[in-house]
């Protein structure tokens, strides 16, 4: 089931790459291209550091699903101008799945509930840092002033709680991640703001 | 032999990687960080999704080629304002080389097929997409609209099915690499073009 | 003691990654997030490569150096144009330590004296990289005239010398780290400048 959310979130985050490749007037090798480091990029990142094999490296599902996302958006995408509120949606959905099945499997390699938090953190973000700094943009993840990294810390570190408490069945990892979901979405409708240190000027 | 190979993999992207360095008018010290950088780079990535230690912090002499190859650039390169053909020369003849050296080591991990082909490809762009995110440009790998990653996964493919069908001594190596020189040099010589998703201005 | 020099090194180059985050206008948020990554990112890398569970996934400290980093940060600094000095001695303070306890960690792991002192430079400029990547700069470590990369091997190779003397206590680290740091804020004040390829023109 776990392996199932993760594919969901493959998916979600193949599609947020190649609609940035879209908008960066990428051909459709380019969006692919995209697409799989956007996807696979976080998962990579916490398997190396977790020692084990990467995950995109041992299943056909991983490797493909983002292919199919390229064909998607390539085909079906009309009005290209208004690309970046799919991306933010879909994003978000990436950030909020990784991060809780980042974090649960953390924890079950050994690491203590603050280490499997921080390493939840770095797949949910992993792949949209790669996204943003191949495609020649500032990681949306440093620079968008509506709150992106706190969603992931909080339903990675909800997760962990969880998961120390016993429930780490599908049910509890869906509604961590669903709950990163909403709070990224919340977050940018309602334009949360973290604050600027003294004697920045807001723009 | 494969050693070799890699080694004339690592010696080529060194000069581009250099040669871009001379074009973004670094010092000799950068254009030897960059060169080091681009040439590792993408073996360094191949061994840890491997799991093993990175080749270039066991061999004396992958380490040394990078800072013979500056010294060249250094010394030899009169013309600064003609850099661009020759970084794209050596680039494809380090594209082809690490994409067949990569995929024939991860199938001698036991990569499936497919997965050792993505990981032949990662080797091959690997320290491209590593020197042009370093030097401030996006990625040739993305932005190319005259075919980088395709003559990397067919020669990577076509080194996975030599190898299923037992062919993996250096002929078949090398044959495959060649391969995908000529197919990047080609891609740019009669300017072939991936098409664009629906309703993106070719520019 | 020299995880107290590394924590020594994970905090100076928390503060670096801060007030980069201050001059670049990010929020709070997004000043932890690139301290985070300048502080833990070259250790990270480190122990990727000798293969071995990154440091920064076992101890608690390393995780919260870089929060503090960043409070003192939010709340003290109030010149905000004047940053970049501080920057630049907080990173020589973090490259110093990092590119002798790098070497010697590796070192410790068996890597030849050419190979530990390559890893030093990889895990004394790494976070720094990474760091000016994220922030949408070509990396200080290219680009900068006044000798970066050169002050990194100095002290990481005299670590391999003192470490093959059997030198390797506490007091040898510090010294070799003192050199590092001492050289990098010289060739800053002394604009020491390494030579450029023929036919580049000075700027």
């Amino acid at each position: 089931m776990n392996q199932l959310l993760d594919l969901v979130g493959i998916f979600v985050f193949a599609l947020s790459g190649a609609l940035v490749g879209v908008r960066r007037r990428l051909d459709v090798v380019g969006m692919a291209v995209l697409a799989e480091m956007t996807a696979l990029g976080g998962g990579i990142l916490r398997d190396l550091i977790l020692n084990v094999r990467p995950a995109a490296f041992t299943s056909t599902g991983y490797v493909l699903a983002p292919v199919i996302a390229t064909g998607i958006v390539f085909f079906w995408h009309p009005h290209v101008q208004r690309v970046m509120p799919a991306v933010n949606v879909f994003d978000a959905a990436g950030l909020g799945l990784f991060s809780v099945v980042g974090t649960e499997k953390a924890l079950s390699y050994g690491l203590s509930p603050l280490h499997a938090t921080l390493l939840g953190v770095t797949t949910g973000v992993g792949g949209g840092v790669l996204r943003d700094v191949l495609s020649g943009q500032i990681p949306i993840l440093l620079y968008d002033r509506q709150l992106y990294a706190v969603p992931a810390l909080f339903c990675s570190a909800v997760m962990a709680v969880l998961y120390s408490m016993d429930l780490h069945g599908w049910p509890a990892t869906l509604a961590a991640a669903v709950l990163g979901f909403g709070l990224r979405i919340a977050a940018m409708r309602l334009r949360w703001r973290a604050p600027l240190a003294r004697g920045v000027a807001s723009e």
